[in-house]
């Protein structure tokens, strides 16, 4: 199989992105292209050679082959005609905006390419943190009790503290804030304002366990990786999460009884199926009284959570074996040919 | 304001969609570009002159000007240059899928294009019918009591008859059955998971009153149409629901209680305020002993329900004077000097 993976975008996460493919670059041990997408969401085809973090910090990439998206892939301008990229699959490695809410999904969906990420409405779900819990509660899985602040609404909404408060649609970290008492409320719902129109409130428990499992569906059987108990401060900030997936983290692997795994488990395959097939997702749980919590879906995973898999080629290549486009609809034109037939009148 | 009109798109009502496109022309009173999108999702600039079902049905289409959407718009290929589309606002007039599930959306959004349509997670939300329930519920408007099929999963859900059976993902009445008892359950479950693979089974209501309320936010105030009560047989079927856009069918304003015209108004203010600014929307609402019910949601209703406005035309113009593209975020490359400055890893 040959891949290409897509990586950068209009997005807060975008220089994770590029760190999550170089990372990705000497994990997959085949062939690959490397298209980025810049802040403009431009492409450019990245030769292998030139995957460093200095090729898009000084925008040297700028010198590279801008990519077009049309239908069945990405091209470049040649001289007389357009050549097109080669690759089987795209492995959809943007983070946050553009590559988990759907819009990358959506272009690949509509050009018939195929891909390697969460489709158009898994993305919408996963995305937005209140989607994400309506969903999880529509499926089983409990998430933690919640309130939402909008912007630009004074709500009277009664908080307690100590509270945690995230944008509703941003990972990584950003814009978040544990809310101790009621005189740094105000603060708190700035910043995160300045993120999202729409803040999540939850209750902040200090010692509550949190849990990493990531998996995806191939031919209707489950892979999971091993289940992860990341370290942590009081909680996760943008930098320490992510140097996370390029090794420098000491991985941990969860010390829990095997009931409470088979209760991940359990809770994953309720998330996961059917919405999320065609995408290795990693879900984040909490474990509270031995009950399994959903906090969020990450259904773009930072170098795809590579080092949580026993073996993550094989994997990976077997779960785009089994991708397959959205099926065509026929138009036949019957209707207007009726329409025209019965009043003359188009 | 220079509108296009996209229409067409890969999805059942692709033939319904240039119906809405034609009728909507008449409508109208300015110079406007037609942009088709064919059943391969190909792009084609139609002449205004040759906005007929005869382009279409005879795939003369085919021979005018192919278009690509790029940053900033549509393009067609000159002899030494790409020309671009003419055009200040695209209304979005592709009915069911492409248009309405999120991907035109999508593209837009990600290619900086304005439109008039629900943006990529209004979509999502409006195409699946189950979704539209939790996100009704969750902005404190009802739906009617449901249960989900799932396609491949034997679930004994005891249902009670007659009821509705409806695909989640499909608008225009295709695929729905009214099942008056069990012996023809089976067939129903056939047609509808030829269309989707999630059926919403409903209780179905004989003498339930539906009425049809669009509207759309300009500048943080609504606009609203009359509340039309539609005719209808047992239940409108894709012709009759369509051709009703187009004029054929007699327009009834309903009689309802100022208290009940204020409840629909208010439900519909529920449900599309902020998701869905933007776009111009109808809700099909029903009353059930004084009590609103929300039963879909048409993000892109046919012909943009322009008959059922006091003065359509103002409206459109006014709606897209204050749609703004997504806001871009600034790159700075802070992270990746700073990882380097401290690692010299990447």
């Amino acid at each position: 199989m040959k891949f290409a993976i897509l990586f950068g975008g209009n997005s807060y996460e975008h220089e994770i992105s590029i760190v999550s493919a170089v990372v990705l670059k000497k994990v997959i041990n085949q062939n690959l292209e490397f298209v980025f997408c810049d802040e403009e969401r431009r492409f450019y085809h990245i030769p292998s050679e030139k995957m460093n973090s200095k090729t898009f910090s000084t925008k040297a990439y700028k010198n590279e082959k801008e990519l077009f998206i049309k239908q069945g892939g990405f091209f470049s301008k040649g001289f007389l005609k357009e050549n097109k990229l080669e690759c089987e699959c795209v492995i959809n490695l943007i983070h946050g905006r553009d590559g988990e809410d759907g819009k990358i999904a959506a272009l690949f969906e509509f050009y018939s390419i195929k891909f390697i990420g969460p489709r158009l409405e898994a993305s919408v779900l996963s995305f937005n943190k209140e989607l994400t819990k309506l969903y999880a509660k529509s499926v089983g899985v409990k998430t933690l009790d919640y309130t939402m602040l909008r912007k630009n609404q004074n709500s009277k909404e009664k908080l307690s503290f100590p509270c945690i408060i995230k944008p509703a649609r941003l990972g990584s970290s950003i814009g978040i804030s544990i809310v101790k008492d009621e005189k740094d409320l105000e603060y708190a719902k700035d910043v995160g304002f300045e993120f999202d129109n729409d803040l999540v409130v939850e209750e902040f428990k200090n010692n509550i366990k949190e849990y990493n499992l990531a998996g995806c569906m191939i031919n209707d059987e489950f892979v999971f990786s091993i289940i992860e108990e990341p370290k942590k401060k009081e909680f996760l900030d943008f930098e320490q999460k992510y140097l996370s997936f390029s090794g420098h983290n000491e991985l941990i692997e969860a010390d829990l009884s095997e009931e409470l795994k088979e209760k991940l488990k359990d809770s994953f395959k309720k998330i996961y199926n059917p919405l999320f097939k065609g995408a290795l997702i990693r879900c984040d749980f909490f474990i509270l009284d031995n009950e399994v919590y959903l906090n969020e879906i990450n259904p773009n995973p930072g170098s795809l959570a590579n080092y949580l898999f026993k073996d993550f080629n094989t994997t990976l290549n077997a779960l785009a074996d089994q991708i397959s486009l959205e099926k065509m609809i026929k138009i036949n034109y019957n209707f207007l040919h009726s329409i025209n037939g019965q009043k003359g009148k188009l």
